[in-house]
């Protein structure tokens, strides 16, 4: 639900043509189609090879880029280009926080965009300071920049590849100067990003595969994790800087990926199919219709109407004009957000509901969606999640709430039952994911294991405004 | 689809409490579940018995009421109210066409909404003229204000009943003064109009139910067709001034109205997946899996499973963003509207797809789909749609498009299926949507049979900008 | 001073071309040198003979009037069009009240705009409403156009004769159909209306000169007092409905109309160095230099120092960047308005000076002013008013302060000069304005002797908010 | 005139309050009064000596700070902060460019705003890039703070010494740490920056005296040539870092400062008159009226007037209206600007006309006001410019129109007198601005001998666009 999700926190997205060609048109594309990735600023950085043209602002994608930006990035000659679309918190300056970040270094201009976070980014900074550095952001995109200048004899694939070895943590990367783009993950492949191809020669890298089917481009393969691809005289070439030990995030097949992508090979729709199957079987309940929370719970509720047996149906509305900013009408009637986006169809009258969604985090949203239910006549509500118990901070680019209001930290599974008011409540099962999933996954945020390390003193969300 | 889609042009709104209360806070959240019946412009308008206050612009319900309207709207003492949502073309001036309408008369302040149409409005209008009447928009709205005003001997009450038996055509209206609440359909009862009452007995009425509960009333009836009501002293009076023939439009059930909408006491939902059902009756098919076109196509889609057996499957991506505006990268990509909104999940690989929508207006948009799902590795697509072709034009409130430009009515079935590249297409049966719907319908736009007559000439969209 | 000056209610504009022409351009100048005479809204209406289109909104002229909006007026053959620029009080709705008002009536279509007020508006109003008329503004305005509609066997320039027979007060109207352009003046000619010509052969008419010279229009005479003009077959018809009893507004001269303006023939700046002069015979001082407040005190501070002899110099800095909103600091510094504006020079540092203004409404800025001068180290303050106390409201398109707020209608001159902290005040005598203008003029809000009659009740300024 | 003068680049600002003050409402008030020194952008940053907010956007300073900016900056503790005008050239991306300028460094957050030029920041950039820096702008302001921020164990104050060692050109600075204000300026003086005090102890150093008046705070004196000074405990340091060789900008005294500023104890305003007074005894003239261009001309034709004793007036109506956007009509009305701006009064009639300006940039402008004055019945135009010919760039901080384009370098005085259309020219001669300035000054823009140095290659504006 609004507000109680974990959020991813960025889509990046890179492209490189053999010819000139409108990539600021391909980026725009491949960020609509990342926007679920971030919906507070979207930005894209575009070369000809001279030129370097950057625009970014606080916004969703269709916000940001109007005609009169547009044609700032339309070089007749463009070749290259990265872009980026941010979930941040909110805040006026912000906006400087905006990606993809452009600085003139030694190297000359040089952007840079990326997704996840950086466990080391604290001890790097002090020692970048003592060198004499100046930080304009609190990013820690803005630290791999400047360890990547500080290498100011090396090329810039080796500076890169040598700041891999330095950063921790989980993260994917996209970079480029005025000629070449480069693209690369943590040694853990934290989180997603994946190489295609367009039919004229082109070459696109992006945070998940829509963004390649709408800019015209086929999948190639994902990035291996520890790897660093790059693009040169329209080759593509790859350094395997670190050696992999892939545990991708899970979230992304769970909840944060589009239903229609394909990662490290696995189909996000059908991976959710197979939890709902999965979780059917772990959890039987006897009752008339499965019904999803729309639109996350909606493949796990084919999932598990297919391997129950009980009919799938459409017992939520959600208004489409729900995601909009709404002047809530009075202090007493503050609690109708879940009611402004959903309702409860007749569908439901007199049936007993097994209610599907792919998480709880505060439970607050869930007891007010039983209740929908319950006030449209369900005779039962039963609760299934399809992903275990939400119980740690992750460390590796996605915003879960702080620990102590992520209700499974700290209450059982029969008081978040009766918390959210449900006749039965019951989650899938780590092995449950891992066997839907079918391949090695980080699971930090159910189980309290960080393959990627985490910080020495867990980071606080710093502002500008805060003390250096 | 966006464009492609007949489109209703509003949804009306009225509230009458017996204390004082936030009207406006009311009809706010009243309008936002109207959003779906009118996304151009809105407006509201309160009273506190001395005061009449309007608020009005082009743009969503969020977007037109920020805190600063809405408190321009809170008068302390408020007591009664009435609001509109509405579609209609763009156009800078068309922000003076917003309702509701507020204008002095010899009755004192009248505000008034409308959603349909009036088919002698024209001549009404000349005759209005001929007495020396101005008219500042070519609204409908404002021809029915005039008659009602020209009664100056009449009460609001008499001169409202004697201006319903001289308009013709489809309408729901809802009309106030200082002190009174009034609401009337014509008498086919062709748009959609609910009374509900609240806990503390005031009174609401509006296009459609879910208005009613998120306003925290219960639904009591329909208001019935030629029936004129106003709540005086707290009660609720009602006069019969026409005789009923009731054909409510069909396409509520088909597409207009919410999933959660109950309409003459018959489920929206409910009687989608009815027609599903009776569409895989009619023309059944073998196939492995019903896709249905999200959002339209949901109800009749698992109806249609339900009845043929086939797994419903979630094969086509709603991009939620995608009804943001969105600057066309360039003429080259023009194409690609489909593509933004909609993209094709592996769920359909390898597979015989039942494509199951609602309507298909022009058959462009149909096509591309059919195209998404065969590029992602669809074998066979069978369309199945569960309305009958649309071949005429709607006079009662809904813009479909010009007949030339609706295939349907210069085009075989066969000529459709190919334009479309389905390897097979079905429409629903006119006796499949009544079976469905179960009650008496307007069916004219697919027959081309007019319950409430229709203009001498066909009427042109007039523009201020145009000649009186 | 911003918020403490007399303000004029509207400049008025029409064009007529005998061969299609940019008139939205030409309206659009004009419109820009007639901003001082309303900074609220502005509006413009133009056609082609066939299409009218009006485009009108709150705001500047340059505010309003973007690409866009000049866009949708630029018909290819435009040949006629009238404008407007508004003061009005805020509220979000009063965009419905922005000028011109364009509606279809029996004569098609009509839009007017005027500048000044109808003292039997009321009266005028309730005979409309018991004959059946609405009305959708509080504006004079649209009394006037629906008088014009209701004789709907005249011809529009008959209806229009008619229509001033019957209205009373101090006003000046533009008015057209698709092919004719009108111009009116009461028969007080209490407002100004010039006529010019441009070089093709088309028409203007304007509020002052200054519009003319920008459209590219030669000053050909004054509109007299009620006379009727229009253009027909490219001639320049006239009737002189009304005797004309000539008493134009003497603030026009003293402070309202452009320094670069003649009216009846009389220059402005001559008449502000005039009255300068003037005052400087009647009520002279010894002292080292005449400062002017600027800009308002500029013209008769040069004529004071002529007469005097005393040195003019530049002792009040205007800032440039005053006249924009500006958020106030905090409640504390409130107070700083005038220092906001206006910062004395050391020009008048050890001096004795004499600083001449225009006129004193409430008398706080004018102690602002003073104390500013005394804080930079003027020895004496004398100040010299070029204009009579104001003592009485006008009714006839000026918005005064209400009477009780005008210091010179409770407090005598000993206490005005007290409370302002001057050495010595004096104010211009009315037989002193007269003779610096040197023809018949209105001066009611200094005498209270009202040539064109007041309103049986002193008229509230009205809100569509409130009762009808 | 518009578009048509040399534009400064800059207004700087800082406070320091010895208790919690509202510094944010302070440095509001301050920025206004330094408007005129840049329209482009504006910004500010506070401190309460641990957090430290900024806030910045393109705009003036009423547009960039509404309430909820001047919010966010409003520490409830706040007891120092700086601010920022900015001219610049055009482009989305700039907004990156506004300043104050803030970074983290080994000292901690620091805080810089700077009006004027370094002459050799292209070669300690260069270094600094060699050394692994990154630079997120071509601002001067970042090359500063990044040679401050290499010192990393120096204390600020001495870091910034060495930094004044190091950097050439014209400039003033403003800088904060989360504790201590810095203020310095270049050995010569160019541009100005002087000391305030507030009654409460606090401490004011602002481009401008009237900034100070705003604040509240009295003039102590100017920052001296090649001072740097700071804020400690309450009390203000002063380190002679270099050996002052003043020559202070002579253009702040002939057009840039406000009328009522005093730099290095000299008054604009009545060093303007004396300008006029001087130019008349060196190009006297028979004429009948001395008329300025306001508001540039006011000071030196009132001296003008009174060395001549030819009479002073308002023959140039300004409307107050011209600063804003304005949609030129078409393309066939492009030439309006000036007419747009000024109109000649009818007091030029018949008129010799002494027609007194500050400068010559293009000549295109004064050749237009000319041909106003001739069409309004001007018998002969004399110009006089209070200033010599504008034939050199300037590279401290002025932007002068490029050498090509300013009319004096490349024409003779009878040539620029034919191309304006005047009957005679004189421009006042450089012996004549340092009699009526009274100090030593650079006059580099007229003479070429520049005292401050001058880069090696003529700097090109270099936007982010371009290559590093």
């Amino acid at each position: 639900m609004t507000g109680d999700k974990p959020r991813e926190e960025c889509g990046i997205l890179a492209v490189w043509s053999p010819q000139p060609t409108d990539v600021a048109g391909l980026l725009h594309l491949g960020l609509f189609a990342l926007q679920h990735r971030g919906q507070e600023a979207a930005g894209m950085c575009v070369s000809d090879g001279h030129q370097v043209v950057v625009e970014k602002d606080l916004g969703l994608v269709s916000q940001v880029f109007d005609e009169a930006r547009l044609d700032q990035l339309r070089l007749p000659d463009a070749r290259l280009g990265i872009g980026h679309t941010r979930y941040s918190t909110t805040g006026s300056n912000l906006r400087f926080n905006a990606q993809p970040l452009t600085v003139r270094s030694s190297k000359g201009i040089l952007a840079i965009a990326h997704n996840g976070n950086f466990v080391n980014a604290k001890e790097i900074r002090q020692s970048l300071l003592e060198g004499g550095a100046v930080f304009q952001t609190t990013n820690d995109t803005e630290v791999m920049i400047n360890l990547i200048a500080r290498y100011s004899r090396l090329s810039l694939v080796e500076a890169t590849a040598q700041a891999m070895r330095e950063l921790e943590g989980g993260f994917s990367v996209v970079l480029m100067d005025r000629h070449t783009v480069l693209a690369l993950r943590d040694s853990h492949g934290v989180r997603p990003l994946v190489i295609g191809r367009r039919p004229e020669g082109g070459w696109v890298f992006a945070s998940e595969p829509p963004a390649l089917t709408l800019m015209g481009a086929e999948l190639v393969r994902d990035v291996h994790p520890g790897e660093l691809v790059w693009v040169e005289s329209g080759q593509l070439h790859s350094l395997q800087v670190l050696e992999p030990h892939p545990t991708p995030c899970a979230f992304e097949w769970i909840y944060f990926a589009r239903a229609d992508s394909v990662l490290e090979g696995i189909g996000t729709h059908e991976s959710r199919v197979r939890m709902g199957e999965v979780l059917a079987r772990e959890a039987p309940i006897q009752a008339d219709v499965v019904v999803p929370v729309p639109d996350s719970g909606i493949g796990a509720a084919i999932g598990f109407s297919r391997a129950s047996g009980l009919p799938f149906d459409y017992g939520l509305y959600k208004n489409p004009y729900a995601g909009r900013t709404f002047i809530q009408p009075t202090q007493a009637l503050r609690d109708l957000k879940v009611k402004l986006k959903l309702a409860a169809t007749p569908a439901v009258k007199g049936k007993r509901v097994v209610l599907v969604d792919d998480s709880i985090v505060r439970g607050t949203t869930s007891g007010r969606i039983v209740q929908l239910l319950r006030d449209a006549g369900a005779t039962e509500v039963h609760v299934r999640i399809s992903a275990p118990p939400i119980k740690y901070p992750c460390y590796y680019g996605i915003d879960t709430a702080a620990r102590k209001e992520l209700i499974a930290s700290t209450h059982s599974l029969e008081e978040i039952r009766r918390f959210i008011g449900a006749d039965t409540l019951a989650f899938l099962s780590e092995a449950g994911v891992r066997a839907a999933i079918g391949g090695p996954v980080c699971l930090a945020c159910f189980n309290g294991q960080y393959p990627a390390g985490y910080p020495h003193e867990e980071p606080q969300k710093e502002a500008l405004e805060q003390a250096g």
